[in-house]
């Protein structure tokens, strides 16, 4: 449920509610947008609901508390009407502009990873990415240089400005990698990796959060919701693929989860369209198809010579190829970036997005 | 396998190979492009297939004989390099323009169909949809106004100058649907309905078809080539949206397909946002969406008054939605037309498509 | 909705209550079973449902009048709580026991037909199955023989004594194939193909309906409904497998769908292990796993030279491993029959059906 | 690659070939089977497998060098041929008898455990679940009651003397579950957690992997390779059901599966109707179609109370239904246990598995 404190409330009328939440035995979370403050209550309210409604409507300070009984509640709109934009060294994702993310599938070498890291920012991307620690399918497979690729990507960092990002596999590498990388990454197949998502939760590092290839848009927010809710609100969300009969391209990119991602939640959106379709001519039309729909970024994989990649050498781009998107990119997302406000701007105006949007209440 | 005759091989010597294909109870296809004249074989060939290669090789006039084993012939890139354009009255798909078809999901009274013509002419759609025979998950709903609904759409056309297209359902509709409309749609339940890809491959109109939504890419083409085999070469591809997992659309609108398609066939391609979202507000984003992929047309259904439509009236777009749309898409397609020429070209070139693209050989 | 008469209501009062319906309308189906007559009203009910059910309800006869909105009627277990038995020459489908359909895949010649017929009559098939009109992917396969197959069908009949089963493609066919064949089969790729589903509804021939791969439970229902609506009540329902990202497999075997279609409908249910998994050593387990979860009947394809069949070589069992199959498939069975009747009677029992069983509501 | 030692090389002769795979640095993995033993060669070949072929071809003891290339290696037939047999306490899984493994979805107190511990040992079950970790979709749900049903699991076997299982989350828990539990479980959502795979893939403890809801057969048998790769050759497999496009079913149950792994890998398998259903009517008849295709346990959820249950209500069975469902199976079970050893001859048999079974070489 969230308690709405009226406009002009004070700091001691937010404080009173919190302090009678918790001692209800459940956890208030505040949002002080620009229309006020707001508290979420987490917490098994089950056949306390009315109750507590009436109770918290009550006390001093509260315009309303409306019973929404989402899932998701910490990353919803309702919650946090307000893009949350997120800030590391000059990139910026979620205002509006197009951040790039781009570099190889594995970080293979220190002048493979230099290589690339000075032509995809001389190409304008804004974030550099590379594998360090690799999950793969099978345990014989190359598996990543571990710590020495962390050095070279901090290394890449100092020597471009860009702000890198790096996959973390479990709950013990997550100091180590936030130590290193400006933000981490939790793959498509720890989506639902509770114990990791509680672990990020807990560092001061933004997370990209890739979408499960199995899972629904709503499982998906549930799986931000842990790292939020741990106490980490600086959660990017990635459409990667998912799933289906269809077996031409690897994954099927699932474009409507974007806009349907900004109407329910604050949190900016990325695609991916290197996994998605892992084939290297398809990552241009899916990355323009991307932010047609009003993605916050792209994340494209980037090597010097795709064909000698250790890993994902099929649907890697080359540095001209890569130079050339980003020539393709930038004009499509001049005419489309109005779209985007008027999805959020509908997701927190009359048309209440918890009413008839097809997801469950729980 | 494909018959591949020299330039300048005469008319006479074509037709010598002709005769030689019919004398061994195989059909030849034509297609006389700018590159010279390739003869597709199609029938049984099985263990003659290396003996029948040797034969027709030293036919005079040929060039070469190519044993391509794809199951689709006659819609695949490699008989058929060029774009197929298709022109009914004034509109144009597949020549690197837009198509755009709007209209209403059903036609539902001569007064709604005559204002949604009007409007979605002025707003610049180039086709005008109705449906008159509806599928219908339930025998007890709307089934459609049937030759009354001919009929406005035959009015409409006059009216608005618009060429009509509208779903026939059976065999037996062909000839009458065929009679007062102008490009014939099969729908996605009916993509496997072999009787009536038989029966619309053998009139003289344009058939757009929808991709099944239980359908691989593969078996998307393997109905066109019914189509095309029957006789009828102008095919339009509609992706629709595949089914999944994901609940949130009514379908997963699978976008990489357009650039896959365009790789694969010389046929047209064009989305539909309207079914593969069922949800109003998505039909923009995915629009804008299957433009940028490269789509050659969008297929959006307008009402008047989509609340009270008898059909579909959660996704139709009101007459001012699609003004407004059409004002998006323009700019867009202009910035990435560029790109489908590329993938054409790719597809035609060096290249073969035939290697390295994970469709299977039959 | 549906209006339950009272125990002993007389015909008089029921044609009274037809005859109200029909004056609104709406379309009367009448079932008199052990409990009573109830009538189901199809049509348009709309806004108006709150007055009839009060209109009707007080009409002499009528017990009470139950607002049901599933989307399915006539093939509910509420409309008809027994299940349909069906009997053809000395089959019976639906009564407990064990029907199984065996048969090649395609009727290739008369000699190849009677040497199968022979051989699943001796091994205990109490139904033949063979293609006659073959719905292919690809138009240059094999068709099926035709009418030449119908012939072949007739005479394996008279020879065995066995009902015959083959598939009907498009309207147009239905009539010759009824005169040839004991059952008419709607494949897979026809299950929305209503067209052809309102022409077999009006024959008095039994079909079996497959479901579509693409279709869930709620579908295939409503391609039941279509059947019985137009006049046909004997219906088999045939679970056959569904596609999903699993490759191994040809499709994924659904066997959940038996027992939930035993909950909701009186239809009966066969399983077809062989175009489930594609793979003839799969045939076995399969069948066995699909008698298990409660199916009346099974389908095995079954040829006396799998390895040079024109079709679906790779899933056709030779004649000696179909007796063998026998042998396995009956003492299972008879362990599991008194299984499906209690989930017959726990469906037409107190705990309705109507009530938290997942499905929509129209 | 497998190298195949000589019936009666010496133990010399074995660990000269070992000797020189390391020097290749390359790993040997040994597996002696009662035909002679044989080494899987695992690492990265690549360019060099022709050449490793021909050397240790030649060197002493060595009967010839077979270079499979299936992803899976030591989980495969072809390494080991006979069937996996593990043995906790007095449970026996995969010797072709019925292993059934039943309790609550979550221990939720230490008398509600007690309570099902003796019912379900009362009824046959061979292996006491309950859930202390508890993997869930919202963070804000019951997570379970940690190491406090880790004691009472422990009390339970004492005092039943059934085994138990347990779900693991996380590395850090891998040491704390094994003192406690006899088989450490992984739940579908880790199914790709590889850091975790590793972990239990280090200690003296049995480990059932579940199927990922999203994972294809390949896949899950690559996650089983990763936990006997680390060192843990007592994997148990188990089917849960997948993720399709029918919502009725909580998953769909592929019970094709469990063939399918049988004819793939020596490792047992056991499936999960609770799961795989969500619904308590379902369990009975897909545990008795997971006997029938040949699976070595069944896995069932029972609560004193399902209603009243904290997790997974509507899917756990009460203690009277539980006895039920285990007079239906164990008749069945008897019927079919033939089945198995006929699929499991054919896959370790002259026809090579390796050949024409539609998985992907890599």
């Amino acid at each position: 449920m969230f308690v709405v404190m009226r406009q002009g409330a004070t700091e001691a009328e937010v404080l009173g509610v919190k302090s009678r939440i918790l001692a209800e035995g459940l956890t208030p979370y505040e949002h002080a947008g620009a229309n006020g403050t707001v508290l979420a209550v987490v917490g098994e309210l089950a056949k306390r609901r009315e109750a507590l409604i009436a109770q918290f409507g009550v006390l001093p300070g509260v315009e309303r508390v409306t019973p929404i009984q989402r899932p998701f509640k910490l990353t919803s709109r309702e919650f946090h009407p307000e893009d949350t934009v997120i800030r590391v060294l000059d990139a910026v994702i979620g205002d509006g502009g197009l951040a790039v993310m781009a570099g190889p599938c594995s970080v293979e070498s220190r002048e493979q990873l230099m290589v690339t890291a000075d032509a995809v920012a001389a190409a304008g991307a804004t974030i550099l990415r590379g594998g360090a620690f690799k999950p793969r399918t099978s345990p014989y497979a190359f598996q990543g240089l571990g710590i020495e690729a962390l050095r070279y990507l901090s290394e890449a960092r100092d020597r471009t400005g860009l702000p890198t990002i790096t996959e973390v596999m479990e709950p013990n590498q997550v100091d180590i990698v936030a130590e290193y990388a400006d933000i981490l990454q939790i793959g498509t197949r720890n989506m639902q990796n509770y114990s990791l998502l509680n672990a990020v939760g807990r560092v001061a590092r933004p997370v990209m959060l890739k979408r499960g290839f199995g899972a629904t848009v709503e499982e998906f927010l549930m799986a931000a919701e842990y790292i939020v809710a741990a106490g980490n609100p600086n959660v990017i969300l990635c459409e990667r693929g998912i799933r289906t009969f269809e077996t031409y391209t690897r994954n099927t990119m699932d474009l409507a989860a974007v806009p349907v991602l900004h109407m329910l939640t604050h949190l900016p959106v990325v695609v991916d369209p290197s996994h998605a379709t892992g084939k290297r001519w398809l990552v241009r039309p899916l990355a323009l198809g991307g932010v047609a729909v009003g993605a916050d970024g792209v994340m494209v994989e980037v090597h010097p010579d795709p064909d000698s990649a250790l890993s994902d050498s099929e649907q890697q781009l080359d540095l001209a190829a890569f130079a050339a998107l980003m020539r393709d990119l930038l004009p499509v997302h001049e005419h489309v970036r109005h779209l985007h406000d008027d999805i959020a701007a509908g997701a927190s105006g009359v048309a209440a997005p918890g009413n008839g949007d097809g997801l469950s209440r729980h």
